[in-house]
């Protein structure tokens, strides 16, 4: 952390700071400039430090120098995260690709969406049970019921489930159903749901909120982390913008700083980072191209009949057509298709 | 709602519209410009449909035309909603100020700075037991020990306290110390709690989440009312935008906005809408001017030694000095402080 | 300026770092703590500096320390700018109100506003000549006619004029006529526009973009001042956010920042800022409550026939309520309305 | 356009509507649905008719059903515009890459970069003489004698040049020596300029403003477009957010909605989109995959001594490196490098 004096302040001031830096244990360095007095603050920093050296006299600014999040960098853990679910590993050299439908509605829904989405080469069936939703008149899942379904697709397909989870108090239930635990965007900093997700032995999708910066979705990763659960996927899934072409705009630098700055894998969700169904192809394509360890997509037997987000889901044929389109352009980057089904 | 044709679509598409509108039990009223055909949809409508008809063949776009929040709007109810908490009412004439610590950090802090309040003129002492912190490593609050404390300020200053619930299974517990239980900017989606908070029969304030548009906080507030508790204020506390300078951007507009489309008394928080202390009382008194019926102030004794939000916090000094200005500019638009206290 | 060391920097990559900084005749500082080394950088920056120091090897992150704007700071100069215009005074404690068409339309729409809006207490007459519009087929303003009319209006009325220029090409032809020359939002970074009227012995108004972050708009201000100009006045003019619900989001937070970093006047225009003439009257109120010298607002004889802007047009019934609540809420902030004339 | 009526509304107010579009020469198709009416405009109507029928009383909202920009759409041209700049096709099947130095430096490193590129198989030189830039004291480059550097680098090479162009008055001086004049982020609404490169007979490349949206983007095409001037290429380079890793978020929907909406080819900035040199790749490897006719680098000798946007500057190590995954991506994706110099 370094406080960087106004240009008039003086020795009084500075000798105010130094005094409150060593009641906190720490050290301040000082470095004087042709205009003014900066002082490095050496030792274990906190966050709210910031504040509290912010409103001493004399002060004009008070900048962080080291990032806030520990377990989820790079430099705390330089090799990748790979993790396993069944027969698939993400986070390695294999490109995963999640699919189904937005919300599940029934089982004949789901088996036919799970049995066209793994012919076509998908790994990683997804599904809705629990539905956050912006109007409390709208569709909100099938709760349990909709677990079952899912699990029963598991059995017929062998694919591995994900599935959200939206309330603390649902964790052990959804875990008990699920192979990975989805905590959704509106719920980035639901900081309860987050540490009880945190307790489970299963991999948890992190998905960025719509609002939130790359280094708050980080922070967001290390509650889980930090409550021992290191199986950590972040998701990518627009943020919110003034487009309003588009229902997110999808931040596809996003995946390679994330690459950069954290060992954890990274998915991509064109469904919702565009809202449009003749989006997610393009951009699903972008996002392989940019690094993203996998994608997830939604894929609807009937979408102008889907009860929730009809409008961003695949057709069976716009989907397997997309499938081809990722074989290519995952090779085209380095990548195979998990499990070699269509690589 | 609306559906638009594409230029070249023709009558065998608009047939399908409304075969498909007379599934749903729905019309279709056709109006044929020169460019391109429009159908009116006739009858009640649902969020998904828009989305379903939008996937149909020929068709260019579909416009919702109606408000999709109900018990919240001014069309359901004209007249303002009042709510009574203690001696006070918020949403009528008077003009309401809620101070205290961001955080509770300790008896004697939340009783030193109770009693400045009250003596300044506040009405409602606020005080976080229960604290979001975008990092797992900061302060994260006392808990009930932290709603005690705040109970024992309320018994010895006589003033309603305000507190927030950050989980389901908290809201039991806080509403047996608070008068009015608050909703944060990051649990503004979190629905579970909504519904929650929607069965207990204390007032209800709901801020307004960091990249919520008007309409997406009143359907929040919609969850709340829709489960049978109609005492819900809205509080604007600042967006997220691409301004640094400040911590949110206060939507000063959103207070006229939501005194037009709703019923719900709306209070302003500046202490979080700027993150700067200093920013604080131009903006308080700005909110006021706009229209605001409260005021969200926080007070430390010692900013510059707070556990939380330092920085936005007014010492004792300051917020006294503000309370003199409030008084003169809510007098300018009309209004008195309630309780009549200081007015 | 500030160099943050990777934490795996060495000796060798910290020498080279001082070794680029004495080439360019700067001394470097080095404060060695737990974790990094942060190096100080003694002597005069650049913008570019910083680009250039972070591509060196064992560079986590460079942190600038100064603003970059000079002539526009508090600390250039402490006092305040006050700007004369005929009899008024703007940036000290009176209050200006410039009101007007959006656009000049006809002699005789001008005439009767301008005639009405200074009945009514207004200080200086605004409107459109050259009209800057999204649209190539929208209208684009009288030109040169237009501010014929403008000159006739003041000529009859007494009232200064202020109006846009919107190419460098023209800056002449309107400095000839105006008494304040308006920068629009759109062209805050027209370089050359900026140089232009930097050189022209009238004040200018500066609008800022609408994606404009302050510290942006004030470096726009100082190409202008830099020029010799410093008759410089900023308008608050709304930013743009994801709410749709208003035409732009009026940022209120950037009237007391920049009367904190600044000393230039700072105007607010709610006309724009909200894009709807029933929020202009309680945005214009926290303006002025929010510490704004000045407001700036779209008066029409008949907004609702207006070829520009209509909806965010006032009703000279409505202008004159507003001047009646103006001067209430400017005398609650110690503020009187310039010329006395309504106050 | 559609007239939306309040619930409340009467007859009396829709009879005032079939009035007013009368006087206009409009007719109104009603439709009376169980809530509110709704009123179809029929007829050729404006963008400013909105804001008028708004101000009627009765009205809730109007909502436009056209889109403003014709000439830039598909419906007016279905199949994409293919420009030619000497031996190289924009817009095809071919993937071009236009690449150089941010600035024009000297001569030294224009000729050096220019070699490097083509040899790489870049097909564009691109390089700016006169360079927009946030503060007055920074480099504003080299003016003609800039251009004439890039004229000498094309006679060495034979490959193209594009280059800026900021004021109107400079675009005579800038076509005489550009094969392609570029219209900067910044000018995308300077209206004057858009008028002025309308008129002029080469390619014009328009770059997206950093809040602009795409609709706003394609009326400004529109300008160009409308003047005569059929040869433009629309440019993504970033959009302005709440995120600050990135210099701006590249809004890589944006490439495949351009395709959807507009026949214009659309080529990306990844340097300017992302402000980093380590992430350019990646999001140049993704504009691609989504489609993108092409993209253009920013390349330098020695970034670390650029006198401009040196940090989002590639080396030619790495842009040798990029150009060999282009080749990869581009023909995953059905594309092939224009002039087949490296596919």
């Amino acid at each position: 952390m370094i406080v960087v004096m106004k240009v008039d302040s003086g020795e009084k001031e500075i000798d105010e700071i130094l005094k409150r830096l060593a009641e906190q244990g720490l050290a301040g360095h000082l470095s004087r400039g042709i205009e003014r007095t900066v002082i490095g603050v050496v030792g274990q920093t906190y966050p709210e430090l910031r504040d509290m050296l912010e409103l001493l006299p004399g002060v004009e600014e008070v900048i962080p120098i080291t990032r806030p999040y520990k377990l989820s960098s790079r430099e705390f853990q330089p090799q990748d995260t790979v993790i396993k679910v069944g027969e698939i590993t993400i986070g390695g050299e294999e490109l995963v690709v999640m699919a189904g439908p937005c919300a599940v509605e029934s089982e004949e829904q789901v088996l036919e969406t799970a049995r066209t989405v793994k012919a076509a080469g998908a790994h990683i069936l997804r599904g809705g049970a629990f539905k956050p939703s912006t109007s409390p008149y709208s569709f909100r899942g099938l709760g349990e019921e909709g677990l079952k379904i899912l699990a029963q697709a598991r059995k017929e397909t062998g694919m591995p489930i994900i599935t959200e989870v939206i309330t603390p108090e649902d964790v052990e239930l959804v875990a008990r159903y699920a192979d990975i635990l989805q905590v959704g965007a509106r719920n980035m900093q639901n900081f309860i749901l987050l540490d009880e997700v945190g307790k489970v032995n299963k991999p948890i999708m992190l998905k960025r909120g719509m609002s939130a910066t790359i280094q708050e979705w980080l922070l967001s990763a290390e509650y889980i982390l930090s409550q021992g659960n290191r199986q950590v996927l972040l998701c990518e899934r627009g943020i919110r913008t003034f487009e309003t072409y588009t229902r997110n705009t999808m931040d596809i630098s996003a995946i390679p700083v994330i690459e950069k700055v954290s060992h954890l894998p990274i998915i991509a969700d064109p469904s919702h980072g565009t809202g449009k169904w003749y989006l997610v192809a393009p951009v699903a394509l972008a996002a392989v191209a940019a690094g993203a360890d996998g994608v997830m997509i939604e894929v609807h037997p009937s979408p102008d009949h889907a009860l929730k987000d009809g409008a961003q889901s695949l057709t069976f044929d716009n989907f397997q057509r997309l499938m081809e389109q990722l074989v290519n352009v995952a090779a085209s980057v380095g990548r195979r298709m998990a499990g070699g089904t269509k690589g």
